[in-house]
């Protein structure tokens, strides 16, 4: 993976231009590259080497406690020993001043070693983020600051047993805790009470205290909740008190936990139901205004997204490169000659099998294409923070347009690279003596958490490509185009450039076609068809680009990327027509089946 | 999934026409019926209700024994009381008489319910049926006859640790057991060395014996094995030696069990490494004539492929129902109004979404079109064996033609309903406290075992359309064409009579077109997008034909079925040209890839 990050960050992304923004100034290539290296290295010799002891020793409550194995604990102190948790931070909160799509990439290589030791940290670095930019100074000094210096480690409390899409029916409450709510030093003081489901992190022993952002309805001036998403507030609810300077004040809050959840993947990491307020009400300090919670949320949902995104990415990195090795090992048949197979000669590596190639060309093309694009996304990250206004609100645009695709398509296909990574281990690949299946678990869980591919499909068909009467569409069309018309130059890639050309005209017809004359409930029945057919062509856009830049080098690693991107011209591209079709034609067939026909 | 079997065989295959036929003469609809019921209500009492608990308490070796859990032993015992380890067989083998196609839809029932039970009994029959037909008259009275009555269980021993899919280099040995080896009248003996993997149901202590069916290569005249498959014989092998009437000798044979797999599903079947002859030599029995083991092998091969493509679109149909059921009851959300939510409504059950509703009756589309397709390949076996000559050879030939379909579409698509089973369910899909997750891990294998999905695409493309100068192709494409026309006029089918008629001309173009100017090997490279654009061609007919047949009908069931085939003409059918596209092309960037470029 190293060499196309490498390639990817700084020949394809240019990262060096960001050295000149004045935030990044004490950045140079070789800082940039050093983290890369200490994280694969870390990576590499404290968490993969546990990544299936994690998977079979599942956490499980006995004593009161959260029993973790050992080597989680050890994996985690190193991580938080490296100061990667605040690595985008300004130096004085104690981070590195790294660019997003350095840390990105970094952490990389983490999340592909061991996704289930990794998402402690995830967990935690985006819960400080989202305080340091929402929180008051108090609450950054206690609660972002420990967390980033991981003394402390952090969750994300959105969805109920109740509600896990649906938003709205979020029914934990939170009312002012007596008459002087409002002048506690951590931020005004509410008391909670209620359930939330599906809590990573949400117990355990790996560090004194716990960071619980937890959505919560205020009620309104009738004491009931507020109908809809406008009532959601945040609040900070620490799993054991703290006084202002953040100390432990020795007792506990009223967060229990109510039962621990158990999983296909993902075993490594403790997933909890909590519940607030069993014994009158959970201490909360509220983020921001009342109402706005929801809002805080989104605002860091982007770089949760595309995390997740990575996630899975990095899961199909770890298949592909998994079956490569056994592909250039496992020695079984041999190749077909003119004249049938010949029995006496001597059996092959089954690399040399053009279906078993057919299935690492297939994984390549997802997993590194998928790279490329959570790295383009996050590259996208840092232009909206730092570049100038204009070149800033574009990088924004496009970024919320993409978003969903870097959730939602390494999610369904790195997943099936997985499929694919189990394939060409053929029967060994069905036992857990070898790491593909657990990648392939671990994988299954992307396209469910941060938003289903249902969701995303609504927010990119519904909401992303109407943004701005389309200008976020218009935008990416047009980068695109700038992808043809250099492609469309050079020597051999004409060809993909023209075909690329009409898949967008294609994509642009369904967009347009997919609102004529018919509901928005109507057009919206076939989101996910066309978050598919979208995905696929922001993929071979990226795989046409990497081509173009590659175009004047011939070794190997070259030759790999333009055999990825004729693979994904060949075989993939083509299936956009069958999904925008669907979306074009506005196909009913889904919504006017009846429930008493299944 | 009874109602739908039930309309399948009776409305759909006309089952009742068999029982013009001397061999079923016994039976009629009631008979039928009564072993589906039987086998209905048995599967639901001892099956179902363990499904999870083989899955957890997994095989384990103790005390020098296989242990499962008790509730595996009463299941199977309850099973081999139903006498449907015999079903097929005649009377005087103390079987039923009943026809393929009711046994394969009787015992899908056990399958559904559970996967890992049933193997056992599955492969009993497997291995019973071939003796039935190769055995000598010893071999079916001691070995077949007890395997048919329960009393022992078979297994198939084909894959080495180095030999999986390329049987050729199987290193099994058979040297004859002595001088006198042809005089034993259990039939030619043979002393046994060599490793068995991947050996389901290879050992456990269910019954009091295990009959082993064993490819070996007896050496040639220098001694060393005849290279290629010709070299390869079938014996029967006993795990405890018996006399001539299948009486325990009380001595063990020389098979011990080196290993017990452990799986990502399918795990309440053991799954064994074997030692063949570790003291000296396992005492063996040939069947039939030397060098004829493959032949024998494949000679239920057809009937094998079929069985795990049924076990595909069980596993397919139970994440089905328990996802229709989960959509029916699980509320959350509101639909999409013309002015937006409104979240002052109730919320609803989520089928009420269109996207759920998509992922139901894309599940829906998957299974139940996959158990039309093994259904109507059962009952081709049927008019294969019992039929007048020309159609029991047309009868042949189309179900050479459509076994490597029937083995790998379910593999392949009820995987992916699995899935959608998963997603329906949301968050709670991913946890193991409900059953789709296992479903789908369960479902994982099928692609993988009887013949990976990359053998069966070079089965297709490299022999069976091009057997006879390609006269299957053109069976299958006159018995489309039947369809079509009875579609094309019908009010509201012809436009998908011609849809399909384009798909079919589609594939004869690919067909012909993957040859020209081409390599074997080059033209097969393609063999896997090919049998997916094959598959789905089939599928699309099938469901057309289905659809013909309910065409006067308007209840709820006969809508379903409608909606089925209207979601796969649109959101599927289309696909087949992406697939198709690449091997009529004759693209060759897999085949091209060098191996160093991964």
């Amino acid at each position: 993976m190293r060499a196309t990050v490498d390639f990817l960050l700084n020949d394809w992304l240019v990262v060096e231009s960001l050295l000149d923004r004045e935030c990044f100034a004490e950045h140079s290539m070789e800082t940039f590259g050093s983290v890369l290296d200490m994280c694969e290295r870390l990576a590499a010799a404290e968490f993969a080497p546990h990544n299936r002891l994690v998977d079979t020793q599942e956490p499980h409550f006995a004593n009161g406690r959260v029993v973790l194995p050992r080597e989680t604990h050890v994996a985690v102190a190193r991580y938080v020993e490296s100061g990667m948790l605040a690595a985008t931070q300004e130096e004085a909160a104690g981070g590195m001043c790294l660019p997003f799509v350095i840390e990105m990439a970094a952490n990389a290589f983490f999340c592909k070693a061991s996704i289930g030791i990794s998402n402690y940290a995830t967990l935690t670095t985006a819960n400080a983020n989202l305080l340091m930019v929402h929180g008051t100074e108090a609450q950054k000094r206690v609660f972002a600051a420990n967390q980033l210096s991981g003394r402390w480690f952090g969750t994300m409390c959105i969805s109920e047993p109740q509600a896990g899409s649906s938003l709205s029916d979020i029914a934990t409450r939170a009312v002012p805790d007596g008459e002087e709510f409002m002048s506690d030093a951590l931020g005004p003081r509410y008391c909670l009470t209620g359930n939330k489901m599906w809590i990573s992190g949400g117990d355990h022993e790996l560090t004194e205290n716990i960071v619980h952002l937890v959505l919560a309805k205020i009620p309104g001036a009738d004491g009931k909740p507020v109908p809809g998403t406008r009532g959601i507030s945040l609040f900070i609810v620490p799993k054991k008190r703290v006084d202002a300077e953040g100390c432990l004040t020795g007792e506990s809050n009223d967060v229990s936990l109510a039962g621990l959840n158990h999983k296909l993947g993902h075993r490594g990491t403790t997933n909890c139901l909590l519940n607030f307020g069993e014994q009158g009400g959970a201490t909360g300090y509220r983020v921001g205004a009342p109402g706005e919670g929801l809002k805080y949320m989104f605002h860091m949902m982007n770089e949760a997204r595309i995390r997740v995104g990575m996630g899975a990415t990095v899961l199909g990195v770890a298949g592909y490169e998994a079956s490569v090795d056994y592909a250039r090992t496992r020695v079984q048949g041999r190749r077909a000659a003119a004249a049938g197979k010949d029995a006496t000669a001597l059996p092959v590596a089954i690399i040399e099998h053009a279906d078993v190639r057919r299935m690492l060309l297939a994984q390549k093309a997802y997993s590194e294409g998928s790279l490329a694009l959570q790295l383009y996304c996050a590259r996208l990250v840092d232009e909206q923070h730092t570049a100038s206004r204009r070149q800033a609100d574009e990088a924004g645009l496009l970024l919320e347009l993409l978003t969903p695709i870097a959730k939602s398509w390494p999610s369904e296909w790195c997943l099936e690279a997985n499929s694919l990574a189990i394939q060409v281990h053929g029967g060994y690949g069905y036992t857990r003596d070898f790491a593909v299946e657990q990648h392939w678990r671990d994988n299954r869980l992307n396209m469910i958490h941060e938003g289903t591919h249902g969701v995303q499909g609504i927010d990119l068909l519904g909401r992303k490509v109407h943004l701005d009467d389309g200008a976020a569409l218009r935008l990416l069309a047009a980068r695109i185009s700038e992808t043809v018309r250099h492609a469309a130059a050079l020597d051999g890639l004409s060809e993909y450039a023209s075909q690329l050309d009409l898949a967008v005209a294609a994509l642009e017809h369904a967009t347009h076609a997919s609102r004529v004359g018919v509901s928005a409930e109507e057009s919206l029945s076939n989101a996910v068809p066309y978050l598919q057919g979208f995905g696929h062509v922001v993929l071979a856009w990226l795989w046409l680009d990497i081509a173009t830049r590659l175009h004047v080098r011939t070794d190997a690693f070259a030759a790999g990327k333009q055999f990825a991107m004729r693979y994904f011209f060949a075989h993939e591209l083509p299936k956009v027509k069958a999904w925008l079709d669907v979306v074009a034609a506005r196909d009913m067939t889904t919504l006017l089946v009846p429930a008493d026909c299944f």
